[in-house]
């Protein structure tokens, strides 16, 4: 079966790009979203709209074959009733549980992948109890709706419990036990509706503020990629997932902790579109379109740096050899995601010589 | 200087991927053409219109900062007048030069590339001269829109002189003395506005009814490669070039004869989309927007074929492993160029077993 239009709620740069790749698929895309000059409505035909709105979702649903995602947070009030006029992909089920932090702990937990110590907090007293229990090194977190270190604080000692309490506290937190990691890592995989899994090398995220600043791959370490594919293809089957999944995990003494999973393309998979074969867009358009799954081989040494609060020197950036430049048409505004490049070289030492000189080129602000 | 917008005269499949191309590095493109359906307005806005219609060049010249060609057969008079409302890139002389098959020889002749021997003809009396001067085995072609085998007809001995005059006699032909050549290979290059000139590896293309079929990159022979850069070197240099310039030339007993240029991004050149760091199509779009241009290097041994007439299964084909896949949107019709598929391989050994592998899946009509 060939599907030939693709809905898609949001249209962010993830978006964006998912329907550059669906072009050359003979794969067109309409999407939902609030503002009709958003990055995915210059590249393609836009509903505008709230992404929750019923009668907007149900417009989409029905001018569409499938319907995908660009943000996971959508409803499952608004999503249950699109079930009758077009299919889903990835299933609700997975967007369900990813809005959730406690959800998706607990589907780790039971998928036998493990996370950091946590407890439920919806009042002050819960927040008491749990660092009694856990520690005072911890992050008060949101349960829904957080992201690039939205809704999050961080506790490092008793006193930072009232900070913390009088800055997000309320009902729908979790506080999860600091993690000692090593480093953050993720893996990007696709399954197919015929169940074929292709899963892409790992990632090395580097944050700062709770924002991805650059990511490194291929990150080579067999034991913890046989690991991450085991707990991927896991989560991947228990929820009959047909799309690409991104999995973050924390390298804690040389063992995986899952952080959280985003049932969708992710930021630190954006190397793929010149790092491999074929890009998680394209993997993620054949997968929900019922095609075979591309090759998910690196083609060298990838680093993909994000551009936030300002664009850099175009000019300046291009000069170097061997650059994909991605602008996502957005205004600048401090903290945002405007766009991003990626550097690909046959070794990992030319790469991260590369990408010293690029951080030179790139101001985060 | 960074230009965003640019027009696009023509919205054929190099259009679309000219438009497709465009959108990572920041720069949006309005097209020209007589549907709005055409394969380049399905993926960016477009102005329907005939290609020569001044009114609609006008507006698309106010609405552009800069000016570019999926076709180069706009007649200088509709050219000339835009020059005072925007930047033309490539110049107008190259387009006119391209129209051309006389003017094209004498420029080639001029700057002392080899070109097959030829002779004017515009009458009955100057064909009868002209074979009798160069010999009864050539080929008699109108000298202006030509392309895709299209308005030539093949001499093989006198008696098709009548044939042939009776199918395409008139004014404004060449006869062209056939070539007895061993390959039909292509050089694509990009001449930035700055004057660096990147070169791609030579492809050799496989043509049928004057078609062509596949191309098989890179074509490694030093001595023909550091030819063919010079000769392309010369005509960009003569013609003070920006843009993407393809020369295509025949192999006859190890020496390059130059059959035709294209002022525009060449069939032949689409293996270039997975096959080389940078594509044709971005490094035509850096270099009219006076950007630099990215690296040329080949990833690998491509193999680009087209699909003719009717498109091939889509799922069949994608189940090859390193395959990408282009539909232009077109509706299928006997003959027309409606996507092509590029197979890259480590080897050019596996990528002529897996050429053999897709021509099975893919039938031309």
């Amino acid at each position: 079966m060939k599907l030939s239009k693709v809905g898609i709620v949001g249209a962010g740069q993830l978006g964006r790009m998912l329907a550059l790749s669906a072009y050359p698929l003979g794969v067109s895309c309409l999407f939902l979203d609030r503002s009709a000059d958003a990055p995915g409505g210059q590249v393609a035909p836009i509903l505008v709209g709230e992404l929750d709105d019923p009668g907007r979702l149900e417009e989409l649903a029905l001018r569409s074959d499938v319907l995908t995602f660009d943000w996971e947070n959508i409803p499952g009030c608004s999503l249950a009733p699109l079930r009758k006029l077009t299919r889903i992909r990835p299933p609700r089920a997975a967007l369900e549980v990813s809005q959730d932090r406690l959800r998706e702990k607990a589907l780790f937990s039971a998928l036998k992948i493990p996370v950091a110590a946590h407890s439920r907090v919806d009042a002050r007293k819960d927040l008491v109890r749990a660092t009694a229990k856990l520690g005072c090194r911890g992050i008060l977190k949101t349960r829904r709706m957080g992201y690039d270190g939205k809704g999050q604080c961080l506790i490092e000692r008793a006193e930072d419990i009232d900070v913390a309490w009088d800055r997000i506290g309320g009902a729908g937190l979790i506080y999860e036990k600091l993690q000692a990691f090593s480093r953050e890592i993720s893996i990007i995989g696709a399954r197919s509706q015929t169940g074929d899994i292709a899963f892409y090398p790992l990632s090395e995220n580097i944050h700062s503020g709770g924002v991805l600043r650059y990511s490194l791959a291929p990150f080579v370490d067999e034991p913890l990629e046989r690991m991450a594919r085991r707990h991927l293809t896991k989560v991947m089957e228990h929820l009959k997932y047909v799309g690409v999944l991104a999995i973050e995990f924390f390298v804690v003494d040389g063992r995986l902790v899952a952080n959280e999973m985003a049932p969708r393309v992710h930021n630190s998979g954006h190397w793929t579109i010149e790092g491999c074969i074929t890009s998680q867009f394209e993997n993620h358009m054949r997968a929900i379109c019922g095609l075979p799954l591309g090759s998910t081989r690196a083609l060298g040494h990838a680093a993909m740096i994000n551009f936030l609060g300002q664009m850099p020197d175009i000019s300046r950036l291009l000069a170097m050899e061997g650059l994909g430049f991605h602008d996502y048409g957005k205004a600048q505004r401090a903290g945002r995601k405007l766009g991003h490049c990626t550097i690909l070289r046959t070794t990992a030492r030319d790469r991260n010589r590369a990408l010293a000189d690029a951080l030179k080129l790139i101001t985060w602000c």
